[in-house]
């Protein structure tokens, strides 16, 4: 970075400073200080490591430091809960352009005002490629978590929004074609996801027995609810939104689409939830289909019953 | 790695899975969950990267994993506070050996132990270096956390233990010579530094006014103190406790000796604390300078004064 530690440092806690309520003290200190709540605490972090996870050629630093933000947000959100506060830790390549780094604490300071959390501290460091970790505390009322291992056979497996659009658009961002509507949509979903807060909470009110983010394909993370409770799963293909560009590979084994599955008692309580999901949000709840006792397959278009893989993303395969 | 993700992140939760109080939900969800405590909460992250702040050829992975945790949680104590709970955020090199990761995680949850807090969850990403991110979440009685920045003119500037041995050890560390007990010693203080935890409680309890840990070097921490609080420092150079074959320039400017440095209201305040620390952990308390109303100077031995430089460790220098 092509200003001093100290220099960056103060600048960030200039773009940082802004007062928000609970947070006693914000960035600065060795620690940020928050006033206890009264829920349960919840604790999650994530990275996102150039290369790896995207890169500056299709990324704008603002877009990366929201997307950062709402990817650790999005695994609060899983859990019904509520996000109160961030810290991040950031590594800088030395030839970095200062500004870059401005415009991603920028973006992220805009996604925590968006979900309402506030960004109180962080860590800044040298680093042979730009890697952001974010750790969020999030809040949730006592005992109303909802976990990844509550799912019962006979639940009903749902989907807010829709999947694959973020792998559609990461394969037209890596391409050099020009892109129609639908094009630049995908590639939205994958530049710009948004963790689905409120809409946890809403399937958690109307009684969701397990609920994970779709972080890596929604076979990956539908065999781990399945793994966590020691149950199974039959996965209607043709039920399986999709976003835009997509296809059902993008949707089971893409990844990075941030919607929220969850399993529902009865078909009751899917009915409820779509309906407050579309009033208050204008998201749409799918039923993708049902928890068994034990095997985990898809039923494909041709009504074909067939093994459900689990590949996703696998950092070291 | 030499395993697939699923299965390292399996191996890792094995060695996590320890039921701990207060922790309602561990590792293996989208966040864990833990019981809200009645005071303040503290956040704090730190990073490790190799090659900048460490190298596989002169560190343990378990020496590392312990590092990792006690740099974080050394900032807890620097606000007063006991720590809860940590996460850790993991970037591996894809040709890592899978068993030298799972010595990392040993490390840090022996580390945890010895503090008292749970290692409640995590990330796995692919990267080009190992890099370990450590968010630790204390807590501290409400209103009762140390800032840096309550340092008044008047006040003793006083320092846990010694400073310059992990700088001196790093030195030796990087040399090829064979290595004498006190240099064993320091290259031990620069692997494997632990956290004033209770230090930092009783420096809080006989009345600290501000507290900061040395990261970074004591010139450059002892100028943050004064920053924050629009004051001036006179340190004597002759009273500042020498680390294993460290020299004044090692403690001035090295950093990484993870003591507390803390600015005390007056003489008694330093005589009750002094005895507390030495009766309860056998750690020394030296007076080492005093807060003025401006100006930031050292006395060096022959009693002249000259400017103190905050020269230390800058990761864009």
């Amino acid at each position: 970075v092509n200003e001093s530690e100290e220099a960056l440092l103060q600048a960030i806690r200039r773009v940082l400073s802004e007062p928000s309520p609970n947070v006693v003290l914000g960035p600065g200190d060795d620690a940020a200080v928050l006033s206890a709540g009264s829920g349960d605490l919840l604790l999650t972090t994530d990275a996102l490591v150039e290369d790896v996870h995207f890169s500056r050629r299709w990324i704008t630093a603002r877009e990366l430091g929201a997307k950062a933000i709402n990817v650790s947000v999005s695994d609060i959100a899983a859990m019904a809960g509520s996000p109160r506060a961030a810290v991040c830790a950031l590594a800088l390549p030395a030839e970095l352009d200062a500004a870059w780094a401005m415009q991603l604490l920028g973006g992220m300071r805009e996604a925590c005002g968006e979900h309402g959390l506030a960004l109180v501290g962080g860590n800044l460091a040298a680093g042979p490629c730009v890697q952001i970790v974010v750790t969020v505390l999030g809040e949730v009322a006592p005992g109303r978590a909802v976990p990844r291992s509550g799912a019962r056979a006979g639940n009903r497996v749902v989907v807010t929004g829709d999947l694959g659009g973020s792998a559609a658009g990461l394969r037209l961002a890596r391409g050099s074609g020009a892109l129609d509507a639908e094009g630049r949509e995908a590639v939205a979903r994958h530049l710009r996801p948004r963790a689905r807060v409120g809409e946890g909470a809403i399937l958690a009110r109307h009684g969701a027995t397990a609920m994970i983010d779709v972080s890596d394909g929604l076979a990956v993370d539908l065999t781990r609810v399945c793994d966590a409770a020691g149950v199974g799963v039959r996965l209607r293909l043709a039920d399986v939104p999709l976003g835009p560009a997509a296809e059902i590979a993008d949707a089971l084994a893409g990844g990075e689409d941030y919607e929220l599955v969850a399993t529902m008692p009865d078909d009751g309580a899917v009915d409820a939830a779509r309906a407050e999901l579309r009033e208050t949000f204008g998201v749409p709840l799918t039923a993708i289909g049902e928890i068994v006792d034990e095997g985990r397959s898809v039923i494909d278009a041709a009504g074909l019953e067939r093994p459900l893989e689990p590949a996703g993303w696998d950092h070291f395969a």
